[in-house]
Formats: structure tokens, sequence, C-alpha cells
């Protein structure tokens, strides 16, 4: 092209090497979203090119900022940046095969694909939420070990879906609340949704609503690197309140024709659109072609955040806490838990008294905090029911980070993505809790933490009708069902005290598996009266009572239904019946044993499943043949015996069950 | 007691009328909730007693304002009231047995379990989300019929858990956006949550908030008559804007000692503090007793209501529009409906070209929406990508409520409780669109469809790994299962055009039961070749190829899954195996088939699954001896094509499985 070289040092032709990777990766993949990378290709520059303390040669340096490109879509952004900084495994190959199979660049960013991406975003105000969570936990990493080792931004783009998105409210309310100084929020003002301008389907004035929430706010033009470097240097000064910064952009930026329409949102520009902008942009090199000086200047970049994490490096190697710090980000010490827990499994099966396993799970928490400094619990708001919060638990706030419990307020979604956050980026054991049929209200988040693979625990209490008259609103009938099918997630129903703590150990030793535990509201008997070292619920299920001889039924129960498993096997017992009961606590864990401990355990007798809630799954346990006491429809309000007898979830409707099987 | 009689006709005896019975009643059941119901008594006596238009003698008169407790745990303030107004299904037996099983006072307020309740509460933030729709409906059905036959407001209490939960902000920059300003939202100001003050988890100025959203704002003393009442009129007076009214109060007002704290929000206040408050409160009743004067004073609100509502019938009588208002209320015409759709079915079935069940659903909707004049459609801001607008749609907005189109914006979740709202304000047929994924986003909302039994219907496209390039947090593995699991819910999804139409006329004609449709991104041939006028969707699964003679196996698929088991089956034809095929769009529909049907379809020959998605409720179709051929685990980011082979879910991989079996 006949065009003069451009200066190829500035800001503008870095940010230009991001719009152009955009563009030509998406056009290559034939689908993506080039819009977003290009509105934002400025403030991006600006930020990582005078702000960002990142290293590529070391992407997990615990003291680095965390970047979250909260609008996912816009993940070449990321892998175009990633590519100009020099990671090792983002060479221009990945560029090229954007969206392929098998490709680091995946279709929206994901945590683990490739290196330095701090977590998964696309399902969108997710990134937003679990930024808090990392911002929040940079605080209470830092009120641990001081400024030495722990003292970073974290710093997220967000785009009008971010906003829209309800969990956003949830986020930007609790870390106003928490005083989050180093969370630093830009919201990409483009003005375009995906059905076109935003004012189809948003009145909201955005600066005042961050404002509501205790937020400093800047608004800016987006495309103006000084204004851009200014507002970030107030937003860091602001070292009390989380920062919005608002940047009005243009979406698709540097589009001549198509720039600052609904059109460059989620379609390749095509190569005519894209010819056009290398004429108007000054950008005479073919595509995926990064001249040199360009390069250097993203490498500059690098090369200070390597500086930056070398001179932590000394600090760190210097500092008396240094060997508790690195235990801090480790996991957690599994033989030390064992030994305790063992302890307290021999106090509880020698006789317990009857208790809900909520609150075995307090007793068990109690263990588990003792043992594992870096424990943090919360809840959102049902602190007292769900039994999260162990005695010697100090509440977390703005004006002390040193505390371990988080009032995450009536904020499910907002709880379990913060959860997220924390466990990402590290120093914390993290848990949380509500109500089981709550686990609706945070359900994505639980899907990224599974996705992602962040070892988190979830805390869900009143688990079934056995909640009794709060009725079906709040009793969870599907939603044990729709969290086992869920991929890379566990979810432990324990029966008693013995398998709760059983469950507590399974879930702070998980390294790449969040957790589930639902537990009841209602008191339970302790089935487990004989101790075994073994953690017999990390089976999945395990026979709880033998027959004498071979068996004429097995029953197969989960949580607060194995108490009456067991009774319905006293009553076979007493027409004759030989009835064997299985614990299965976790259909995840059953179902990853041996064919030989598996058929051992479930036997070759017909079999009768029990659970207060609906069938689906079970079949995998009981055969299609197999009967199933449990619910078919939605609870009701009343006490939960009441409940249970109307529902025909019994000792007789159980025995009757198996007797019609034989 | 030694006490004056008080002045039995004042509004504060009305409401303590309401606190006692709240108290008593609480008492009674041993659990439930008294704080809310007493601090809020003030507001909702001057509420009804000078503006509630309602008549308890017809609870379902189109006209009457509405009336929602978001704070569902305060539903004695509603069972209070309704006993009071003189419901003749809440007499003071239903009092005392709040929280019993049978009782019509559930613990939370439930849709169709006593009369007047206009949408289950009790998850938080629901209620006001669902009064949005309904605010929006009573806009759109004005528009429709004029203000002689729609002209009603919506009034809603929220307390804190409503305005934190994330859906909260959805619905309220929705109504903002709508200018919904016949929707008047009380706020429980009571600075209590359960967990303690509200200090511990928020610091939200929620009046900036609403203000943001572009909400009339108002700030009172929730216990001062006057000043309730002035703040109504103002906010009735504000036609253009919707309005909050913060209302200061005391949770818990008239116990004397625990009055302000949390321990009076989900807990019987005790003999004593009762016997106190009593003594305070110049009560000298027995529980469960009202004075004649108080019962009187309520009364005369009820007539207010019945003179509003005859005055209302008359209107209509003689309006020129009520025959067309009335079918506007009532079902859907089935019969004109099939007629149209069998035309359609059979121009498909002649030769239609491969397409996306998406797409196919839009030209079922072109069908649909000439058909049924009252059809709303809308999409969470993926309207394109949804084909949820057909060629006559008009949008709706704050300057024209004619239109027949919601831009939802980017609020899944907002949506599906708007949703609900319309559907329960009568008027319309309802359905939106989102991502199959997102289902996520709204499953609480989802839920509460389901549990009212709300006839809404979910557009949810994108609904597998077919979807391809945006990767696995777009798809939707586990959702399919998890929205099965859930009682009271259609789940289809359609293998092809024809049995999209089929879908459409199965969710247009259902009266009890929300539906979800799954369609395909991708484009997927014409299986139904042969015309039959039956809807052989509704039957849940039918024999869409059978052998000839006996069979080998039978493969069952669902929506993109057919066509590869089509050809699946082809290819085992050439090795001499005799394999029929099995649509199966709705799993619930075909366990509602007779057992002779079920045995029929399914036959008696080993069986596959095959559907692009975790196997979880596939038992029950194929046996837990079945082979199935889906997902095991979560997605990736490549082309669609790409990735059926990558997962395996392929004719060669389901011909392989099926000869496995033989």
């Amino acid at each position: 092209m006949n065009v003069q070289t451009p200066v190829l040092s500035s800001e503008t032709t870095m940010a230009n090497a991001i719009r152009f990777l955009a563009m030509d990766a998406v056009q290559a993949a034939k689908s993506g979203h080039p819009g977003a990378p290009m509105g934002l290709a400025d403030v991006a520059t600006v930020l990582f090119n005078r702000f960002i303390s990142i290293d590529p040669a070391d992407p997990a340096w615990p003291d680095r900022d965390r970047f979250v490109m909260s609008a996912g879509h816009g993940s070449m952004l990321i892998y175009a940046i990633h590519h100009l900084l020099g990671y090792d495994d983002m060479d221009i190959g990945q560029l090229r095969n954007f969206r392929q199979l098998g490709s680091r660049t995946a279709g929206h960013p994901e945590y683990g694909h490739a290196k330095g991406i701090e977590t998964t975003t696309g399902p969108l105000g997710q990134g937003l939420s679990t930024a808090v969570g990392m911002a929040l936990a940079e605080r209470m990493h830092n009120a641990r070990f001081g400024d030495d080792l722990v003292d970073h931004y974290t710093y997220v783009i967000a785009g009008d879906g971010c906003l829209m998105e309800g969990i956003s409210h949830e986020a930007i309310d609790l870390a106003g609340h928490l005083g989050l100084g180093r969370l630093i929020l830009f919201w990409d003002d483009n003005r375009i949704t995906i059905d076109g301008p935003t004012d189809l389907s948003t009145s909201m004035d955005q600066q005042k609503r961050f404002d509501a929430a205790g937020w400093h706010v800047q608004s800016i033009d987006g495309h103006d690197a000084e204004a851009i470097a200014e507002a970030i240097t107030a937003a860091r000064a602001e070292t009390g309140r989380p920062s919005m910064i608002a940047c009005r952009t243009v979406i698709g930026k540097g589009a001549p024709n198509k720039a600052g329409s609904h059109k460059v949102h989620g379609a390749p520009l095509g190569d005519e659109e894209i010819a056009a902008a290398r004429a108007v942009l000054d950008w005479p090199f073919a595509p995926f072609e990064v001249p040199s000086p360009v390069k250097d200047a993203w490498g500059a970049v690098a090369g200070r955040g390597a500086t930056a994490r070398n001179a932590w490096t000394r600090r760190k190697e210097a500092h008396p806490g240094a060997a508790e710090f690195d235990a801090s980000l480790a996991p957690a010490d599994a033989e030390a838990l064992a030994r305790q827990l063992a302890a307290h499994k021999i106090a509880l099966s020698a006789g317990a008294p009857k208790m809900a396993t909520r609150q075995a799970s307090e007793m068990a928490l109690e263990v588990v905090t003792a043992t594992l400094p870096n424990a943090v619990g919360g809840s959102a708001d049902l602190t007292g029911s769900n039994n999260t919060r162990t005695r010697s638990m100090r509440s977390v706030s703005r004006d002390d980070y040193s505390g371990d419990y988080i009032h995450y307020g009536i904020r499910e979604h907002g709880m379990a993505a913060a959860m997220n956050g924390i466990a990402l980026h590290g120093g914390f054991f993290v848990y949380g809790g509500t109500f089981l049929v709550f686990a609706d209200y945070c359900r994505p988040a639980i899907r990224l933490s599974a996705l992602m693979g962040v070892p988190v625990t979830y805390v869900m209490t009143h688990d079934s009708i056995g909640l009794g008259e709060d009725g079906p609103t709040h009793q969870p009938v599907e939603t044990i069902a729709s969290l086992r099918v869920m991929p890379n997630l566990t979810v432990l129903r324990p029966a008693d005290a013995v398998e709760t703590a059983e469950a507590w150990e399974i879930a702070v030793t998980s390294t790449g598996t969040p957790t589930v535990l639902c537990l009841s509201r209602q008191a339970l008997p302790t089935v487990r009266t004989e101790h075994s070292d073994e953690n017999k619920s990390a089976r999945g299920a395990y026979v709880l009572r033998e027959t004498d001889g071979a068996r004429d039924v097995t029953l197969i129960a989960t949580g607060s239904e194995v108490e009456i498993a067991l009774a319905a096997a006293a009553r076979l017992a007493e027409t004759g019946v030989k009835a064997a009961v299985v614990s299965a606590p976790s259909f995840e864990l059953f179902a990853r044993q041996d064919t030989a401990y598996r058929a051992g355990v479930l036997g070759t007798a017909p079999r009768v499943g029990v659970e207060a809630a609906m069938r689906q799954g079970w079949d995998a346990l009981i055969g299609d043949e197999g009967a199933f006491v449990g619910m078919t429809g939605f609870g009701a309000s009343a006490p939960a015996g009441d409940l249970y007898r109307h529902f025909g979830i019994t000792p007789e409707a159980v025995a009757e069950a198996a007797a019609g099987l034989l």
C-alpha cells in the first residue's frame, strides 16, 4: 500500500496492533467478536503500558496485578495482548487458530487453558463479580502478610451486558461496602448491545448507580490516552473505595465503515472492511504481522513486569513470613487434617447426640478451621441457619481485613462468584453457605467453579422437605439432581455427623473440583456407630449394614433418608426379609470406583432407592427396574414429620417397596 | 387486663389487628416471621384502607389493583389482611393453622393456594421482579383496551433482601426504562437482616440507586399514616416513572422488648413478649380474636373494592371491545392453531430445506402470532440469535405500549420473572428467548413458573456443543437434564422443523405448565418427511423409523442428534442390523403415556440413547443396561462439526455402541 510508514512506537500503534490481530483472527475463524477488542484497544494499551505489573515468564507470580476481561466475548483483546507481551504459549499460530479445536484461543477466555488468564469469562457479569473476590482476597492476604508481599491491583473491563446482569448489582454493592480500593473497573460505554443501541433496553445512569454503591466514579473519552492514564492514576489514589471509570468508546473503532454499530459486535468485519481499516490506520502489514517496533514496545511492558517480579522475589526471600506465605498458597495439609478428623470421628461414633448435619458441619468446621489457618468462611445472610461460623472467626470489614468470616449479604450469586475469585487469587481455603434451594440463585457461578476446577466449598443447608414449614419455595426436590449432573462437581449429602466430617475432609483436600455439601435442617441420629479410619464417604457409597447371609434386597439412601432405610431394614427383618443398607453420600465419587467395588456395594439383589427428592439420576444406582421412594413433585408447607408422612417417605413405604420387588 | 377500651376504628387499631394475628399465628405454628408483618402493618393498612381496589368476592377481577408481598416470609401480613377483608377461604381456622399441612396459610404466599395471592414469593427479589411484568402487562393491556377496562396499580412491598438480590437490579432497570408509572414499591427499610444490622453487608444508598434507574423516589416514616398516604398519592401522580417509597420502619413494631432486632425476624416472639405487646398496645383480646369495629373497618375496604368492581363490570358490559377483552384473557384457540399449524407442517414435510430449529421456530412463530393476537415476544438481547421476533412485531417502549416485542436487555432473570408477571396479570400469551445455557441465569424464576403452573414459554437456542466456537461457557451439556428434573416443566427438544411446529403447539396450548424449547443453532434436515395430522411430539417420544421385521436395536435420540441416529441406522442396515429410530423430544410427555404405548415405542431390543448432553435421566428410556452416546463433561471451542467428531457423537459411534449391545 502506498502509505507513509507510521510512527510505530506510540501507544496508538500498540493499540492498533491489538485491533488488527483481533480483526485478522476473527476473520480467519469466520466467527468471533471484533468490536470490543477494537473499541477497548486504547484503554487496554494505556493500562498495560503504563500501569499493569505482570510477568509473562511467571504468569502465576502471586503479587502480580490481576486483569479480568469480564466482557469475555472480547477474548481477542487478551489473546492479542498476551501474544504481544510474549507469553510463550501464545505464538501467532494460536491467534491464527482462534476458536479452533485444540488451540489455546478459545472463543471465550478460559482459566487454565492459556497462561495468564485469571478467570473464565463469557457468561456476563461473572468476571466483574469474580474480580471482587480477587480484590477482597488481596486485601485479606495483605492484612496477613503486609505490603512487601501483597500489594497489587485488580483491573476489570466490563461491558454493558456485565452491568445489566443482576450479579453486577450484588458484586458492586459488596465491593463498595468492603471498600475495595484496589479494584478498578473500566466500563466499556459503547452504547451498543447485540440487539442494537443500549437505549432499546436501559436508561440506567451507571455513574450515579456506582456512586450509590459507594464507588469512586470517573468518566472519560476511552480513546484519549492521557485521559485514560489520568483516570487510572486517580483511581489508584482512591484507597478506600473501588473505582469505576466510564470509558466512552466506539465499538469496532478503526473499522472505517462499520465502527459504532452493533454489526461489529459479533461477526467478522469482512476482507473489504479490514483492508479499508488497514488503509485508514496506516497499517501496511500483512494479516497477523506485527512490526518489530510495536513488538518491542509491548516487550518493554513485559520487562517492567519482570523487574517488579524480581524485586518482589528478593523481598520475599528476606521476609520472615515467607514460609507461612507459601503455605497459605499451597494445598491443605491433608495428613494433619486426617489426624484431627479421625479423632473427631472417634468421638462421634462413640455416641453423639442426634443432631442436624448442618450442626455436625459446624462441629467439623471447628476441626477444619483449627487445622487450616487460611480458611475463610461466610454465608449469604444465613449464618445461624447454615452454621458456617466457628467460634474463633471474626468478621471481615472495610476497617479490618484480617478477619476470616465474610457477610456476603443476601447475594448468593455474588457470593459464589466472589468465592471463585478468592480461590483463584490464592491464599485461602474458601467456603460459603446458603439454603440448598438457592443453589439456583448462584448456579452460573457454581458452573464456573466446576468448569475452572476451582475447589471452593458450598455449604448448602435445609436440603429437603425436612426443612418443613417454609414450604415448596424453599424445599429443594430437584436441586440435588441438578447439581449431580454438572460435570466436575462433587455433591455430598452426608447421613450423620461422621459422614459430615468425612465430607468436609473431601472438600478441604479437593484440588481441582468444587464441592457442594447438602445438609439437613432436622436432627438425625448417628448411623456410623463403628469407627473406621477410612473415609468411607470418599467411596461415594458403601455398605452401612450388611445382611447375615445373602441379601434379599438392598436399600440405598442418602442423607436424612439413611435413617429411614435403616428403620425399613429392621422392619423387613421382622418379616424375615434380609435387607442391606447402603449409604450413598456422593454419586460422583461412587461412579469413579472400580467395577468390583461398585458391584459389591450394589449387590445382585433387587434395589430400592430412598431420597426425599426426584428420582432422576437414581437409575444409575438402582437400575430402571429398581424401586424408588422419594418425591415426584414440589413439596408443601408443614412440619417436617408431617411432610415425610404426607409424601410417603417412611420406613413403612420403603419396606413395602422392597416387598413389592421380591 | 385493666386497660381502657381503645379506639377501635382507627388505622392504628386496623394495623394492630394485623400485628396480633401475625404474632398469634407464628406463636401457634412455633415457626414463621412476625417481624415484617408487624413492621409493615401501618404501611399496609394505609395502602389498603385508602387506596387499594380489590374485591374479595371476585379475587380475579381483571382490573383489580395488584398487591405483591415480595418479602414473602412476611406472609402473615397477607393472610391477616385477607382474613380481615373477609376472603371466604381465609377464616380464622386457616390462621390458627398457619404453616400446617393442608392449610391455605403456607409458610410463604403461594399463588393458587389461597385466593387473592397474585404470585408466589419467598425466594427474594422474585415478587418485585414479577410485579414489573404485571405493571408492564397493565400498560400493554391498557394500550389495547383503554382506561375504561384496564386502569390499575401494582403495589409491591420489598425488604432489604429483595433489594440486595441481583434480580432486583434487572427489574428496576427494566421498570425505569419502560417508565412503569403505575408500579409503586414500598421498601421496608428496617435496617435488619437475618445476620444482624444491614450495615454488616451493605452500604447501598437505595434512594440514589433507584433514582439512577429512573424511578421517582420518596422517603418517609413507615409508621406515620399521613406520611404514608401522602407518599402514595404523590407516587400515583407520577405517571411516567415507577415510584419507590423508602419506609423507615421498626421490625417487629409493637413488641415492647424485641422490636428493632433481628430476633423478631424469623422466630416466634414467645408468650411473654406477646402478652407484653397486648398490654402496651391496649389490645385486651384473646389470641386470634378480632373485635367487631376493627372487622367493620376492614370490611369497608372490601366494600369499596366491590363498588369499584361493579362499576367496572357495568363499563365493560357497555364496552364495544368486551368480547375481544375476554378473549385476550382466555386460553388460546387450540383448534384454530391446530389448523394453521397443520398446513404449515404439510408444507414442511413436503420438502423443507435444511434449517436450524431456531429458524424453524421463527417460522412456527409466524403462524402462532398470526393466530394469537395477544402473543407477546422478547429476548434477553439475543433477538437475531434466538429468532424470536416475527415480521409484524413492534417493539414495546415507554412511549408506545401497544407493541408486542419486549427488549428485555441482558437480563435473563428479570425477563423470566417479568414473563411470569405478564402471564399472571393476564391478557397475553408470553414467550422470551435466551441461550439455553443461560437458563441457569433465570432458573429461580423458571422454578416459580413451574411451581405456580404459569404457562410461559422459554425459547432457548444454541442448545448443545452444536453452537460451536463460543465454547464450554456457552455449551449446555447439563442444562437439559437440569430442566427435565424440575417438576411441572415441559422440556421439548425438537429434531426438525416439523417437530418444532409441534413443540410450539404444545407450548401455546399448555394451560398449567411452562414450556422450555431447546433449539439448535446449526442447520438440521427435515426428518419428518411424511405428514401426520397428529402432534407426534405431544406423545413425548415416537417411532420415527420402524424396522422391517423385529428390531435388533432401538436408537433413541433428541433434537440435533436424531439426524445422527438415522444415519447410524442406515449404517447398521448395511451390516444387516435392524435398528429402529425413536425421536424423543420430551421425556416428561413420554412419561405420561400409558404403559402399552411406552412399551411399543421402546421395544424389547437393546437400546442406545443419543444426545449431545450428559446421560443423567436417560436411564429411564434406555435402561441402565443401555448404551449412551453423548457428553461426559464440558464442551470445547471449535466449529460444531469438529466438536461432534472430537466428542465422538457420530453415526459411526452410535452404530458401534449398538453393535456392542448385540
